[in-house]
């Protein structure tokens, strides 16, 4: 992304290689290398390999007809060194001649086992370990740009949930509820759709359903959880709860402790709380109101350039939130055959406390 | 993908894990675990993993919020054992108790570094594998009801490549046009597009260009590259050179080598050749051209649930072409600074020779 501090980013990951003993750090296309050193190549079959020694210059192994796509690509404005290769070479010899003197090479955590594995096998007896927490340690910190991007995100998807009361009609199904919505994501300035849940009725118990054939009745609790990719490569996550007619009896009710439970976490969230007390905060109030056994998952999940990402909101996560950490806060509740309900807003802390990302109503709204 | 006997598969990847000394397949969400079961799990954080002991009954672990959406697909109907996870668990734990006799397991290609990682980590002295050659020797032999699907993909992408001389006018940008063919992509019948590549003038020169700001101009040679996944999961992917106004001098020469060269390939491939074979037949006649140097990539790569995969038409492959197997042909040449050109069918063998997926014309079209 324009702005981004490229050079800083490959410099800290260096550093933090260096401290953990770890003596490259070997990264392929997928959102770390985005982060780095903002090539936005597309995983495939063909080793693209950014490596960062932890004591010598970076470099980009790249297939030879990828070349003028890594050119393009803000790598050139880093002169970083690219090494291409042709069809038929072996791409992970090309890598272990590089860090021949390599006891310890970092693999980034979305690395294909194909690579990972071929990787072992060109360098035996090299021990590998994950790149993750090295790189999630920099990429959870958001600087003022990634922040922006992510306001930006969020109220792009808050113009598509404005217009969802809309399309929820009783008679459509979900799967043409979803192919609006999908439109509309796109329509709000997003270029890629990542998912879109429509679950009516007893769908809305499972939180990562889809989109099914299933009509929408009236008296239908829907949950509506929806995110895309801007053209910066930053997402959008945000849920809302809906509900056709007329909620079915004790549904109200027990919404409402969720409003309170959800409120009551972002209200806690703020730089110095730790990610396992903000779980606690909206873990407790559901609880306290007898819905504590159906909120079946974490509070929520780090957010940049994947929809999850450090900082895992959950139980036994002890670290202390600092600003410039953006993450959903989204506790639900599910009752299995009956329906289900879940409140998410991105938010991100500053020093001054927190900023959301989502602000439509986050009351049950009627569909008209 | 109705139809797809998935028990079948199973059965062949656990007879093909203990030939080849493997006392477990493990599979994440992706491709394979779609292939095998039918289940369209994202790849996400927690662990999902379908693991398939070479002389025990397979079975699901997966996290306990996404039981529901496990057993809304076909995992259901196969009768599969499903090992749920709560939050704070670890998954890994719980598939090493279920693999304490494992020597050697073996992980699915596209198995994230984390994950294969966390599995070492969790199951140390068990030697870790690549499962693609276990599973790739299946996924490429497709059943009637695979081959269906590939020429409906063939058949969507033909209804956009009909469109595209329609969009590429003068004075419009890449991205502009690229907008309107994911559009179109999707209007034709896919649910996700893939890619979008509309390489004009110079850009076409590198082979993964995307869409950029480049505005087109007359005389532009436009590479179009696009694909997509159908609501099955089977993916498109077609080529086609075209030119606004009249080509440089020395294009149309050039490009009637390509037309003859890529022919030549279709001809030739049939069960009983090998791939290599076919990427020469292709190579071949550009060479003769005087165009052999600007093709800087193998004639092709198989196609189905992801839209790249075995077979790889290139040279060193020796894999003789069976009766079912589906794949691209797709010659092309690069003149940095100047211009590209391709041109991509889908082909699919059959007992009585070759299905062509891909049916708009391959000569030059000139834009309307």
């Amino acid at each position: 992304m324009q702005g981004s501090d490229f050079g800083g980013r490959l410099g800290a990951v260096a550093t933090r290689a260096r401290a953990a003993g770890v003596d490259a750090v070997l990264v392929t296309p997928g959102p770390d290398l985005q982060y780095l050193v903002g090539y936005e190549a597309v995983p495939l079959e063909r080793l693209t390999c950014l490596v960062i020694p932890a004591d010598d210059v970076p470099f980009l192994v790249v297939p030879r007809l990828e070349l003028l796509a890594a050119q393009a690509s803000p790598v050139s404005a880093l002169g970083l060194a690219l090494h291409p290769w042709t069809e038929g070479e072996d791409p992970y010899a090309l890598v272990a001649r590089h860090l021949r003197a390599a006891a310890t090479v970092a693999v980034d955590d979305h690395m294909w086992a194909s690579k990972v594995l071929s990787l072992r096998d060109a360098m035996p007896g090299v021990h590998q370990v994950l790149a993750g927490p090295t790189i999630a340690d920099l990429r959870m910190r958001k600087d003022p740009t990634e922040v922006d991007a992510l306001l930006r995100a969020g109220a792009a998807i808050d113009r598509v949930h404005a217009q969802v009361p809309g399309l929820l009609d009783a008679g459509r199904t979900e799967r043409e509820v979803g192919a609006d919505i999908a439109a509309a994501i796109l329509d709000a300035g997003h270029v890629r759709v990542d998912f879109v849940i429509v679950a009516s009725g007893p769908n809305g118990a499972s939180p990562h359903h889809e989109v099914s054939d299933r009509i929408i009745e009236n008296g239908d609790v829907i949950v509506v959880d929806i995110g895309g990719t801007m053209p910066d490569g930053y997402r959008s996550d945000c849920t809302r709860t809906y509900v056709v007619g007329e909620p079915p009896a004790g549904f109200a009710e027990a919404f409402a402790v969720l409003v309170e439970a959800q409120a009551a976490a972002v209200a806690h969230a703020a730089p110095g709380v730790s990610c396992e007390s903000v779980d606690a905060s909206a873990r407790d109030i559901l609880t306290s109101g007898g819905l504590g056994e159906h909120f079946i998952h974490r509070t929520g999940h780090g957010i940049g350039l994947e929809t999850h990402e450090e900082p895992y909101i959950v139980a036994g996560n002890r670290l202390t939130l600092e600003p410039g950490m953006a993450f959903s806060i989204e506790p639900g509740f599910y009752v299995e055959g009956r329906y289900g309900a879940r409140i998410e807003d991105i938010v991100i802390t500053s020093a001054d406390g927190l900023m959301v990302a989502n602000n439509q109503p986050r009351e049950l709204v009627v569909a008209s």
